[in-house]
């Protein structure tokens, strides 16, 4: 069994930027720094099983009550562990997609249906998803925005696959570890029902948002009693780390640089997506802290010579080869890629002339 | 479902001294709080999937292939990853034993056997343990030393369980977790044995040894590349944080510790005992860092309200009220547990007068 190849492998390599990992480009903020240095006096005891003071904070953040909150060593764990705690038999997962949830899905044998996500329909969730959610499918993933198309989808679509999934007893898990970067996040998150739908599942990280994928913290938001203790029962009781809680409750103190993180990656996110078209590429609209584009199939490769990661994406299962995805870093990052791109492509021009 | 109630809760609890958490009494190496520290400059790179540099540390001191190690979040998480990767429809364990072997395999819908460590025979594993390993039995979990009791198997006996796992195809788990803290490990631990048997699984960890639980780290050797490779697709690709691989390459350098270590939990292992029993306690003989005792039903609450934790065993399978574990700390704090041992005893016989 081959473990899918992600983006962000920064040790195999020699490189000067990273675009491969979709992280907030302000990179960590100085209180989490903090709070992992001075974490360091406090690993000589286990951590908190039960997370008190993480939990506290988050439910505040979310407006949630603490109960509807599991933890994991990053969303990545409770991936797995959901698909563990509910076993199921039949899921849907659309393509192009994260992973992990096929990976999750498949190692605890179940069956896999497809929806394709059409590249001449902006690779959107449109309204034929409904009908792939049938009576006899147990569970689907679904990405908002998408990873890696960055697209959107709307809450009336998803309200009437909330509807259907309560129907027919189909747990809805909506991955949102992107939605903190968008816009207007309570126009697209489908948090606010987790009342009204007791199979609703949404799964967020800390790792994106505030730039510390090296600790592992994510969370599931669910208002089912049953569902969040199968998956306390099906992970181990200190899974989430004495240097990742306390970061963890550092970062949610940072609305300051949360408001800011927004404001950068929509204003970084539009002057890429400009240039990157200027150079010719086709961008699709991005809702995230990433891009995603297509281009030609070598691209990856020749960044790679000049020092920069980008996501080749021709291993996500639906895409081939000439699929990028990349992060929206800061101007001046930016702006050294689209030179680098710019550069690679007059190249080329040379060569076929 | 309600998770067992482990030893090491210093968050519910004010107190002075924790002896109810297994840990090394020196405390983390100052390698090791440097490796946290520093890593902070590193958390806004995902962890490295492949684990290079730990690995290979990990390899050269284990003196095993690199292939043979899967690393976990703390030695927990491998063994839920083991359950979820064989599926065992039936699996032997010993009481007294660590909860997390049961937790596990209930979660994998998994039927337990039981073997009774007797009282009134040391708490020993006899042979007849061995007629308990029949031809339907899948996976059996050994703690060698045991938690809680701190007993030793020794390896005459552990050679025909592994003859006897190896003829009827049971795998064989055997956790070692605290075998560094015995005189001798080599004369106890079967990891000499791997290339010779594909079925069985050592089970190791960093968080003991030295004394760095708050971060996570556990490891499985095994020379079945099938149940590797399983046991990877179980877990979430990015499952060690960076701080956790920062901390295990620090550590693996601190030979003259670990040396050390040995050398204070012999003697104050010795000096603990004898100043237990010297008040009346029944102690029984340990090869790890702690020590098993009995006493009064009510002596942990005693201990903690004079700021001193405890773990009192009473919620472990097999036990009932009045067994007692006790960390191997420092001198001072050794004796600072006897004096308000002594003191306790003392007040019972003023009441009983």
């Amino acid at each position: 069994m081959m473990k899918h190849k992600h983006g962000g492998d920064v040790y195999s390599r020699d490189y000067k930027i990273d675009y491969s990992a979709n992280i907030n480009p302000l990179g960590p903020p100085e209180g989490v720094l903090r709070a992992v240095r001075e974490s360091a006096a406090m690993i000589q005891n286990y951590p908190d099983v039960s997370q008190r003071r993480l939990r506290q904070a988050l439910a505040e953040q979310e407006q949630v009550p603490e109960e509807w909150l599991v933890l994991g060593n990053g969303a990545a764990e409770l991936i797995f562990a959901l698909c563990m705690a509910k076993k199921p038999g039949r899921a849907l997962l659309a393509l192009p997609g994260f992973a992990e949830y096929e990976e999750a899905l498949r190692a605890c044998g179940c069956r896999i249906s497809w929806y394709e996500r059409k590249e001449e329909r902006g690779f959107l969730l449109e309204e034929d998803y409904l009908e792939k959610i049938t009576p006899d499918m147990d569970m689907l993933f679904l990405c908002n925005p998408n990873n890696p198309t960055g697209t959107l989808t709307d809450r009336t679509l998803l309200r009437r696959i909330a509807d259907r999934c309560r129907k027919y007893h189909v747990l809805m898990a909506v991955d949102e570890c992107f939605i903190d970067f968008t816009d207007q996040p309570e126009e697209y998150s489908v948090k606010s029902w987790i009342g009204e739908y007791p199979n609703l599942f949404v799964l967020k990280a800390f790792t994106k948002l505030y730039a510390m994928p090296g600790l592992r913290l994510g969370y599931a938001i669910c208002g089912d009693r049953q569902a969040t203790e199968l998956m306390r029962g099906v992970t181990q009781p200190w899974n989430i780390s004495v240097p990742a809680q306390e970061a963890g409750v550092a970062a949610l103190q940072e609305k300051e640089y949360v408001k800011r993180s927004r404001a950068v990656v929509k204003e970084e996110r539009a002057c890429l997506t400009q240039g990157l078209r200027s150079l010719g590429f086709t961008v699709w609209e991005g809702g995230a802290n990433f891009l995603f584009f297509k281009g030609d199939a070598d691209l990856a490769g020749l960044c790679e010579k000049r020092g920069y990661l980008i996501r080749d994406c021709s291993n996500y299962r639906g895409l081939s080869k000439g699929y990028f995805r990349i992060a929206v870093r800061t101007r001046r990052e930016n702006e050294e890629l689209l030179e680098a791109l710019k550069d690679i492509c007059s190249h080329r021009c040379c060569e076929q002339q």
